[in-house]
Order: C-alpha cells, then structure tokens, then sequence
C-alpha cells in the first residue's frame, strides 16, 4: 500500500529528480574542497647518490551524488549521477640530474613527474 | 637546481608518501559525509494511472587522495589513490501496482528499485 504522498509527513519531501538535482547543486555542492600539499620524496638510481626533491599530493572531499530519474527500472542507467576526484590538475615534467660516482657515465638523468596543482575533478562512472 | 630540503622553509614539508597517507588518512579524512534523502517519484505506464511512491536520493562529499610514490615515473601507476562516491549502499525491490481502467489486464505490476541507504564508496579507479 502506497501512502498519501500529498499530505502529512510527506508533503515536504522533495518532488522528482529534477529538483533534487537543482537542490543539490545550488545548495550543498559548494563546499568541496581539495588541498595541494607540498611532499618531500627521493629520486634513486642504482650506484647514485639519491637526491631528494619536492613534488605535491592532493587530498579533500569532492562533491558526489546519485539521483535516481522517475520511471527508470534499472538505477545504474537511470540516474543523474556523478563523481568528483581530489586529483592532480596541472602536472610538469622535471629532469633530476644524479651523480654516479665510479660509473660510465657518472651522471644520470631522470625525468620525473611533478604535481603542480591539484582540483575536484569529475570521474568517468561506468 | 635543486634547492636545500633539509633547511629553511622545507623543514615542514612532509617526507615522503607513505608519511603523506598516513597524514591524509588520520588528519583530514574523517569529515566525510553522505546524506539520504526523500524523493517523490512517479510511476507512469501507457494507459495507465500514474502513482507517486517515495525514494531516496544521495549527495555528499566523499574522501579522496592522490599522492605519488617516490620513484615512480609515471604517476597515474606510481601513486597511492583512492576515490569515494556517495551512492546508494542498500537498496531494494518494490512491486507497485498500476490501474489501467480500460486495458486488459486492468492492473499492471512494475518492479522498481528503492534507494534505502546512501553511503561513501570507494571506486573503482582504472
């Protein structure tokens, strides 16, 4: 038996997906957050002297939400949904130059990834 | 060049990642949130009456984290990460019963699924 959806209890429950959609958006969704911190860590290579560089890491909490759309049987594919990653935005690509000793040659270079800026954003759902 | 890591204004800067999960982890990661909240739906099928029936809907902020390994080239294998979702945890089936005044048969079954409780998830992250 289905209730009086009209009346009591349920007459501020919020009507359709649309507006959930439109009410989460407009009103929680704004208070995601995602930090970029500055990470010291080690550049090795075997018979170098190891070399320690500052790099970055992102941690936070980004918006996500599921919404399942009226008449849809299957939630999966009927349903406003998505999913934001606290992940590296704009990346840059360092060459750390080693030193080693008693080697040929006795330099090295490694190109290493370097995280510049991190951001909320959104992740591919299957 | 490299600038001096152990001095000066690098002396604060977290050494190395497992250090950096360890930070992420305990300090900042336990405010997550994920709300479940009512939603009038309807329930519509050709030549039939529409009926309302109550679902849930999910939106939150979820914890998430990149923070690259040392040593790793490629930072999208190199790294620790992870990625929640706020979306549905439990659900269920729920039959609801349709009149089609006029049609034969008069009364149709359609089988929905209900949202009864949203949570943050980790994904899946490829």
């Amino acid at each position: 038996d289905q209730p009086n959806l009209s009346a009591g209890k349920y007459r501020h429950v919020i009507r359709g997906s649309r507006k959930a959609f439109a009410v989460t958006k407009s009103k929680y969704l704004k208070k995601e957050w995602c930090k970029t911190e500055q990470l010291k860590q080690v550049v090795r290579e075997k018979g170098c002297r190891k070399r320690k560089i500052i790099n970055r890491f992102c941690y936070g909490q980004c918006n996500s939400f599921f919404i399942p759309k009226s008449g849809h049987r299957d939630m999966q594919i009927g349903a406003f949904r998505s999913c934001s990653f606290c992940k590296p935005k704009v990346t840059s690509w360092i060459t750390v130059t080693l030193l080693c000793p008693g080697q040929t040659p006795r330099i090295k270079r490694k190109r290493i990834q370097r995280i510049k800026q991190c951001s909320c954003m959104a992740q591919t759902l299957n």
